[in-house]
């Protein structure tokens, strides 16, 4: 089976609703994570396209995103017909975004095969990734079947859902596939080193293979009320009806991984080396980027005297460092932050607290 | 001798000419050190103006600075008579403006006793300044001689000159008085740490007080050059006249100190314990202000989260710091100054390097 052929009923279906908290002040409601230039000169979202669209055509992929991002994705993507991507009237998660997803493309093909991709992530080896997506799309055409890429841990993050890996199952189109035993939730610190160290673990990044068939069945066995409102919207015209706008908001908020993937049982993995990174804060986009001679990272115009291993970010302005180590510097119009590197995880907590002081202008 | 009647020949003059590129990126070329407001809301030159103003009428006041400053200081200083603002039409140190200033004030009034000002430095104790400057008045007023306020060393600063003090003097006007054996360059830290535990060492912070008229002798005597270009300039129509424009970059550069004070023995000192400060960098404005209950000091909006000790100047950002300590953080319109505390005395040296770089539009 070429590669051709193996996509041939395959359906991206990218998710781009994240609020992209972690890098604020570049980071905001209406312009979150995904539509970022963090690395090179194309948007996380931008990125991920380019990614797939060697095997899955433009008309086959599907954007879902918040209702407010709509217009800005839009012009991001003119090449995408603008009408593939939808804009949710509510931020319900991921389990009814995918629903309602599976519902739009088994209504337009009976044999359509979801690939689910996360909008914010970075792959380093983007032909390995299309090569075990071949795999992951042979695998799961067999109805019933989900499958889920599963992505070698590299340090024991607490952050990540983790895959336990079952029974090898063999090679498929040369890779091998594992049936999965369990998905877990985040781990404590001690329980994620014995994952890593055990080898039988992987990360859970959110990137998922099936049939939309085979997600409405187990949305009809495990989550009917959802499969349910799937019906409702599908009966008055799909997803593309005022009646989603006015059924969407009642659904229940929750991700596909408590929804589904933790109920099922035919579900495998294809172990992915693929240089994959959720880019989870500043201080992973300074790990990311080129450093100069002295350790830092510039986007923007300055110098720096005596200063060592900064992350500085300045559009506009001229910024100098004098005697400063390990700091993230993050300049925008309205709001400057600096950060530690070691506590750049936390400028959600920044986040919380300018909504707390109801600064939704900086929000 | 009333306050009132030791004043009535008393001129103050201004000197407002620095570039002050310790305060970059808040302070340029043309908004220096001496306009800046770093405490309270008046600049550091209307404070000094403030000072003086209860004991010097404002038509008894001069200002000398660079030409480029004439407009803006101006503006600044509505109340005072706008032909007393002088602007130099060449930087060449205080000698210069010094013997310009006796040949304007000595024409005007022969018994004219010029009371000497840097216009960037803050003094804590405003009144005991003008009671210590009526007995330097006072012993002035004897032609011949010249007096500095010499200041109360609180550290073995070498960024300082000092003053050697000699045979005390008995009291002027309740205020000890000590004859000056010599003036001395900004010493070594080691010699500096002699001078201030000797006890017989005091600041030189600029402050002189003399007749215009022995000023003039003092110049004749020992920079006769200098004189002849006063007399020209004064045979032309003095300080207003075109002549000046064109002789006064003639001038040598050279400081009050080199050209006179380290040349005359005729001198006294009246020690001052004014709570004088030079506010030579962000660090010591850090510790001239208020700091919250964290010992962060802030300059416009923002929060920090565990963050100590830093200094945040931002008149129109919404600034967040998270985990940083003893950081200095400016930022204007058009550049961003991240600096350790402890290295806020190089800030010079990145305002060196901007003009290598050729960046005058952030100088």
């Amino acid at each position: 089976m070429a590669i051709d052929s193996v996509f041939k009923h395959a359906y991206g279906v990218v998710i781009a609703g994240g609020s992209g908290t972690r890098f604020w002040p570049l980071s905001r409601r209406r312009h979150p994570k995904q539509l970022l230039t963090l690395f090179g000169r194309q948007s996380l979202l931008e990125q991920t396209l380019a990614r797939i669209q060697p095997i899955i055509p433009s008309n086959q992929i599907y954007i879902f995103t918040r209702a407010p991002l709509l217009q800005n994705i839009r012009r991001l993507l003119p090449r995408l017909p603008s009408n593939q991507i939808f804009g949710e009237p509510a931020s319900r998660n991921t389990a009814p975004t995918l629903a309602v997803a599976a519902q739009e493309i088994a209504r337009r093909d009976p044999e359509g095969l979801m690939v689910v991709l996360p909008s914010d992530q970075i792959i380093a080896k983007p032909a390995l990734f299309r090569r075990l997506l071949a795999a992951a799309c042979r695998v799961a055409t067999e109805p019933g079947r989900s499958v889920v890429l599963g992505l070698k841990p590299t340090r024991p993050e607490t952050g990540f859902g983790y895959i336990r890996l079952g029974r090898r199952q063999g090679r498929v189109a040369g890779r091998e596939v594992f049936h999965v035993e369990s998905f877990t939730e985040k781990p404590a610190l001690a329980v994620a080193r014995r994952y890593v160290a055990s080898g039988r673990y992987l990360w859970n990044g959110g990137i998922f293979i099936w049939k939309a068939a085979t997600l409405l069945e187990n949305f009809q066995r495990f989550q009917p009320d959802m499969a349910g409102l799937v019906r409702q919207i599908a009966d008055a015209g799909g997803i593309r009806s005022q009646v989603f706008r006015r059924l969407y908001p009642k659904f229940q908020k929750i991700s596909i991984d408590f929804a589904i993937m933790e109920k099922i049982s035919d579900i495998y993995a294809v172990p992915a080396d693929i240089g994959w990174n959720d880019v989870g804060s500043w201080a992973v986009v300074y790990e990311l980027s080129r450093q100069d001679s002295e350790g830092n990272v510039r986007s923007g115009v300055g110098f720096s005297l005596d200063s060592q291993h900064n992350m500085l970010v300045s559009p506009k302005k001229f910024v100098v460092t004098i005697g400063i180590h390990d700091l993230v510097v993050v300049e925008t119009d309205d709001a400057l932050l600096v950060c530690t590197r070691e506590r750049s995880q936390d400028v959600g907590k920044a986040v919380q607290q300018l909504e707390r002081l109801g600064r939704d202008d900086l929000l």
